[in-house]
């Protein structure tokens, strides 16, 4: 079959050979897959990542001296099935899938390892436990967005956010539009974007950001303090003060009523839920600088390089920083649904499609944030 | 009154103007005033600090070159009342407080700022809405600990810790020997604790450490996978793939029997919980490295430099930092209350009493870890 191989950051089509599906596999073929912000990583720093990755125990990603197929965001009709499957599908039915599989008893990340070729490619296996079928109402497109939903989903989830809060993405890449299609999902009552592009400015308010920011121009934390936040440490102090005070004045028993007022905001302030989707050195800095207090950080941005930070700037706000990485079953499921019930459009993200011969010249295309934002591979296309 | 006056980093002994309750104020003698981590702090580093705290909006806290007198953990009696007060409280009545209080309608930190004179003096000021009774059966020594212990109970707080979980300890200065003794009396059912100093560990074995290492012979995150942790990603790659083909066995409707799993920690490993209670540079990347995935790290040492850290080791483990500063109004009462109920024994804690011409000697005994932990000033001494 035909697959895009990946060597010393250089991509080149080639003949390859057929995938088996092992037991407990299904064999797909693809329709679409998405280039992946991590694939631009893999393609250039190859190394850096499989050194991080080596030091959590997975010594198997990709190095750049390997012959590599990428592709983990893809949707496919199943082909073949591999022993000992329950074959829950016909052939032919839609399906996408985490991108995780075994090979010879190890569990490998697909298209980020060579035990683990991925979708850039006529043809990919998945795992059966970990396959989802696709509904008819959704087009081949949206349905290959599952897997970045889901990056996306799970960060929002790891804040917590709930509808009254506010929340604020910094970056507008695909996760911060994503995490901004998801908080709008999930009813958020404000949320503010942030990025220096017009185009993904113009893409934040298509995905449902309420507010867009250019921050050569403002900030995406002012007004805040009208929201009611907290943005200064005497603020703080006389929430306390004046909190406790007024909670003394009221006829005793008042200790189950102060527990109540603590837990509803009156002497402890509501945070607010900040979304890092940029991932270059300094910006967690600059964040926890400019801040209110007590917010709490998703940072779903992959930093790669050494980062500072000043430690009692996010000890005097009390931060709250999450670190984000892929999803859960479940929410890659839910993502699946999402995209199925009109929950989410993705459509606004998807800005092209090629051919396994145009994979190198999307990747330079999508360097330049006003052109592109998420563009697929279709496998069928010249 | 007498009172230890703090200028240039040098304690002198001197007369000064008697305070004067204000509107809603409470004035106490003092009978015991502990020496804090932040007193060394402001001693030698007060510009730094008040650096900090003035980016988060309190431009009052001391500076090295004006006259200020520390002391913000303290208990006293109640020697007279300001206007507009309720006197809940006879004269002569023990009284804890949250140290900060208003000077011309300006809330200010009680021995941290010259707006506000703390406690290394005869008489200190209160904030009556701030105050609390002391039980009989407390001692004052056992008293003035209530508010470090509110410190450590906020950051056992903020790590949503629960009975079932295991915690670590890193550094068994006051605050984390604190800390431990409030993981104790919450019931946490492993708790390990890491010092350098032989003294330390011993503290940390007397507040209820099940295991204390020394990090130079050992490491605290050694014999964590057979707690059923997940310390490296294959393990966690195994539990989605395993975890979704055993759910996907059960008979339909499987759904929300998976979510079950997923709160359960079936596909969603359990998280440690560490506390950093050292505050140099480099700790937080060190736990960052060691720490088993999903470990929530609450930060309660604090580090004034800048400090560095590789984001994409702390995307890899998903891991949770949260920053923890003070307390709040109920959880300086409950630790009152859990000290006066035996729930939390400080009495290890306390390892010498000064009169208030030993302030300068205790500071220089205060860098040895294996002679202190917490020194009290007794102002009634000579």
């Amino acid at each position: 079959m035909k697959a895009v191989v990946c060597h010393h950051g250089e991509f080149e089509v080639q003949d390859v050979a057929e995938p088996e599906p092992g037991k407990g596999q299904i064999l797909l073929n693809v329709l679409r897959c998405g280039i992946c912000g991590s694939d631009l990583h893999a393609r250039h720093h190859a190394d850096e990542l499989a050194e991080a990755t080596e030091r959590v125990g997975y010594p198997h990603m990709m190095r750049s001296h390997e012959h590599v197929v990428l592709g983990h965001e893809f949707v496919g009709e199943i082909a073949d099935y591999g022993p000992r499957t329950h074959r829950r599908w016909k052939a032919g039915r839609r399906i996408v899938a985490m991108p995780m599989r075994r090979n010879n008893g190890v569990a490998h990340l697909t298209g980020l390892s060579t035990q683990a070729p991925g979708a850039y490619a006529e043809r990919v296996l998945v795992e059966e436990s970990l396959a989802f079928p696709v509904t008819n109402g959704i087009s081949d497109d949206h349905a290959a967005l599952t897997e970045p939903m889901a990056v996306s989903l799970h960060a929002v989830n790891r804040s917590g956010v709930s509808r009254r809060d506010t929340a604020i993405v910094i970056g507008c890449g695909p996760i911060g539009l994503g995490v901004i299609a998801m908080l709008k999902a999930k009813g958020v009552k404000h949320i503010v974007a942030s990025d220096y592009s017009p185009t993904r400015r113009k893409l934040a308010k298509a995905m449902g950001a309420h507010v867009v920011v250019d921050p050569s121009q403002g900030s995406p934390y002012d007004g805040l303090e009208k929201r009611g936040f907290v943005v200064n440490a005497p603020q703080l102090f006389d929430m306390a003060l004046d909190g406790m005070a007024m909670l003394r004045m009221t006829p005793l028993p008042w200790e189950p009523l102060w527990r109540a007022a603590e837990v509803a905001g009156v002497t402890n302030p509501k945070r607010p839920v900040i979304f890092e989707c940029v991932g270059v050195p300094g910006v967690i800095d600059s964040i926890i600088e400019a801040a209110p207090l007590r917010s709490c950080i998703v940072v779903a941005g992959v930093c790669m390089k050494q980062d500072h930070f000043f430690p009692v700037n996010a000890i005097n706000k009390e931060i709250d920083l999450r670190f984000a990485l892929g999803y859960m079953p479940i929410e890659f499921r839910d993502a699946l649904h999402m995209i199925a019930e009109g929950k989410v459009n993705v459509d606004p993200l998807i800005t092209g499609t090629v051919g396994l011969s145009g994979v190198d010249e999307a990747f330079t295309a999508l360097g330049n944030p006003e052109q592109h934002a998420k563009i697929l591979i279709d496998p069928s296309k010249a």
